[in-house]
């Protein structure tokens, strides 16, 4: 008990005040060491007033200034938070983030929120976004139509993933900011104390318009009570609670719009052309690799279905496991360490059960369970899984295309011809990303169109675009980012349009002099 | 017993041919004589097959031709509708709809799909929609990225309104066919027969790729079962239902691509600067009896709350209810009758019980009840309801801005100034249309862009536009069609909008060679 008071309890910030729970509320540890962190709890916080505070103070505050005057400012505070980088690095390794890792979240985010300053830095200098052409619709030409695109005058309740505390926060808060639109964020416990602290570098900088953006550590409580039409809930997370949230009637009854973006099976194909001895063999291998040990594989987008010719099945298992024989998983910043550990306990033993139910459809050839030794760390004590290579005989298999293992593990499937490729794509239910490893345009042409229904992002990759291809796991702000079905439905990111997600989009008829009056 | 053998079964047109189900289902009366015109069940129906036949059959027969291809099948069955559109009128007249009315429906259908099959035909011929700019993602210019369109694999589900039943239909069923999704229409059970007929036109034009559009008439048993997240979901109704529909795992857990447009209390507003004498007061209080009359009010888009400076409260209240009283209410077709009946005497109970709600805030300055006549029509027999004009004293009250009364009923209210005026729209919670009636560009930029984000449509009318103007009620398919919050969060119409709401987004990453390949 003496302990238990000596941890910090994490702050919320709401209504222009740090504030936390009287109750202790849950433990976060190091995913490491296993020490404590902080405690993380918002019970007792006012939901409802924190809502009002955004829609009444935050909103009008933001909206006194015009798109790119809020562009600046979003700018302002990538800069800010790029200033202080190393703090965010620093405490991202308690989550077992290596420094690379980290720089994925921390640089990534603050990569994000320029691009998406510098794309609305052109927007007009108002809150009133005109769209397409004018529409004619009479002969005479004295009436005709055309979209306008204006703030919503609610709050963007914004939840997120533990994985990306940074990123996930910036990808969603730097757009709500730009349109005018109040967010209230919302980050998930176990790396929360990484958000709070980015919130904090924001919140010191000065820059950010009263009730602006507001953040809740803990639980949502009765938040989504409070929302409705004019507000957004943008989710990332398990599709478990994707589908929770979506059945709130908030959601269902009040039109509050809803966008999920769910951990989904992604799949990469290796082209029949990509045959040993050519650069695409390689490139294919090194990709698997990556998406595998990046974030111990705690990406939305990670690899989990690598598909090859079946011919080739042999091959490629070697490939990979010869590479994956060469990480050195350990405690970030430890000498060599090329792979951390998972957020936590509960994320290996996710993880590990996952394994178990894959392995009802598929052999392991490399890993499965807790290393035996990671570096400058107790391999019990800390959260690492070895990475884990798994390999179905049977690929149609139902195992292999719904239980994902949210960490370094991939499951090795051959397909047949082109078309069984796709359709093995397919079974994913919907997915984030597929990628396709290949040089012949007939094999990317069929691919990436059979893919491309099931998918928010397809990636190809060869000999000509390897040395700058930013790769199958990265979302790029000026693309979208989500994907059908499992994957949630929704669609973040993709430049302009994360801004207009936060736009009503309104038809607006009358005379030409009418029009004009609006841009 | 005897009588109701004798009155047809309506069909459902699934899996290449008519069905009807063994058990005779609802009845659906003559809403101007009361006659028994059809039963309608869809009881027994294989709804797992119906979604198979069109995914299995219905997609790939569409997709073996391209966007332009596929505008072209639109325009045809839009011509074959017009060829017999006497029959959709006449048989409109037993749902209460004058001439003017089912023209409304059944011309404005066809008008519809003309328009998208126009917008469509310059697509690429292809099944592939590239969509904005190529995305330099490198500084070498090896690696990039853009977004391209393709059909989902899967089926649109109509849910249409009884309203109408044809323009309802082809408003959604266009844009899917031109994008190649198949459809599976369930028309509203009080004016199904008319959009049967409607179905049947179109299947003996022998204009439909087999599958590509199927109908259920009757409820939709246990149809969203089989739905997931390639299939799509509209719904045009009560919020209620939408609601419901929403709140379906099919929605929640899979991703079904979900659009409602729900019932609003729309709103028109008469500027300060329409003073008496001027075009523009002559012209508002037009326009609010065109939307009070049209189809007796029944449109979703219909003026609810007419909005009037408080000074102009007796003066408007006056010209309205002197232009109510030439209405002549009565049998479509019958002579001078400018104003039908309700579509069935469950609409009618509904109508007179919402009256009943208003008046805790209102008072009615003409109508409230049935009419004591009805040309060619027995009045009690017939679901006629009288023009109604209410008048609440304190606009603020909460009746008039929640409770909606389905037919010839709208509520006026003062307002002290366009900051006001705006307010009160906004307390809609969300509405498909509002309108504006001023000349001043100031009251009409304030009241506009006031508007904006809580409707879908603003309409400005004045007299440089009054004569081509298409009036607040009227949908147009080249500007969205749908509201914010009550108006169900969604979006239809839009033109070319339309068909890529049936198509997904994805992002195509990787050499300029690689994206070249999609156009």
């Amino acid at each position: 008990m003496l302990q238990r008071t000596t941890v910090r309890a994490l702050e919320s910030w709401t209504e222009g005040r740090w504030w936390s729970a009287d109750e202790p509320g849950a433990t976060v540890h190091d995913a490491v060491t296993g020490e404590e962190v902080v405690t993380v709890s918002s019970a007792g916080l006012d939901a409802a007033a924190a809502v009002a505070y955004a829609r009444d103070v935050g909103g009008p505050a933001l909206r006194r200034s015009t798109f790119p005057q809020r562009a600046a400012t979003v700018k302002a505070l990538a800069l800010a938070l790029k200033e202080r980088r190393e703090e965010l690095v620093e405490l991202s390794a308690r989550t077992g983030a290596t420094p690379a890792d980290a720089s994925v979240d921390v640089d990534g985010a603050i990569g994000t929120a320029l691009v998406f300053a510098s794309k609305a830095k052109t927007l007009p200098d108002a809150n009133v976004l005109p769209e397409g052409d004018v529409e004619p619709l009479g002969r005479g030409g004295t009436f005709a139509g055309r979209h306008l695109l204006t703030p919503l005058t609610g709050v963007a309740v914004e939840i997120n993933a533990f994985n990306f505390p940074v990123w996930g926060m910036l990808e969603k808060l730097a757009p709500a900011l730009i349109a005018g639109v109040p967010s209230i964020v919302k980050p998930a416990t176990p790396t929360a104390y990484v958000a709070e602290h980015a919130v904090r570098i924001m919140a010191e900088s000065g820059l950010l318009p009263e009730g602006a953006v507001q953040l809740v550590s803990g639980g949502v409580g009765d938040l989504l009570d409070h929302l409705g039409g004019q507000d957004l809930l943008s989710f990332t997370g398990s599709a478990t609670t994707a589908a929770r949230l979506r059945g709130h009637e908030a959601v269902t009854a009040r039109s509050l719009r809803f966008n999920a973006e769910a951990d989904s099976l992604n799949g990469t194909v290796l082209g029949p052309d990509a045959t040993p001895g050519t650069e695409e063999l390689d490139l294919f291998a090194d990709a698997v690799v990556h998406e595998m040990t990046c974030k111990a594989g705690q990406r939305c987008t990670a690899i989990r279905r690598v598909l090859v010719p079946e011919a080739r099945l042999d091959e490629v298992a070697g490939a990979i496991a010869e590479r994956l024989a060469r990480v050195v998983v350990g405690a970030p910043g430890a000498e060599g360490v090329t792979m951390g550990a998972l957020a936590g306990q509960a994320q290996r033993e996710e993880v590990l059960a996952a394994v178990g139910r894959l392995r009802a459809a598929a052999t392991v050839v490399t890993g499965g369970a807790a290393p035996a030794e990671a570096v400058g760390a107790d391999p019990r004590t800390g959260a690492f899984v070895a990475p884990t290579l798994l390999r179905a005989d049977d690929a149609d298999r139902a195992e292999v295309h719904t239980v994902e293992a949210f960490g370094p593990v991939a499951t090795l499937l051959g397909y047949r011809d082109t078309a069984h490729a796709v359709d093995l794509l397919a079974r994913g239910g919907g997915s984030l990303v597929a990628s396709v490893v290949s040089r012949d345009p007939d094999v990317v042409r069929e691919l990436v169109t059979g893919a491309a229904p099931h998918h928010g992002r397809v990636l190809v990759l060869d000999r000509d675009s390897a040395g700058e291809s930013t790769g199958h796991g990265t979302p790029m702000p000026q693309l979208v980012h989500g994907g059908p079905g499992r994957a949630g439905g929704g669609e973040e990111e993709g430049g302009l349009r994360a801004v207009a997600h936060h736009l009503q989009r309104t038809a607006v008829q009358g005379s030409p002099r009418v029009l004009e009056l609006f841009g």
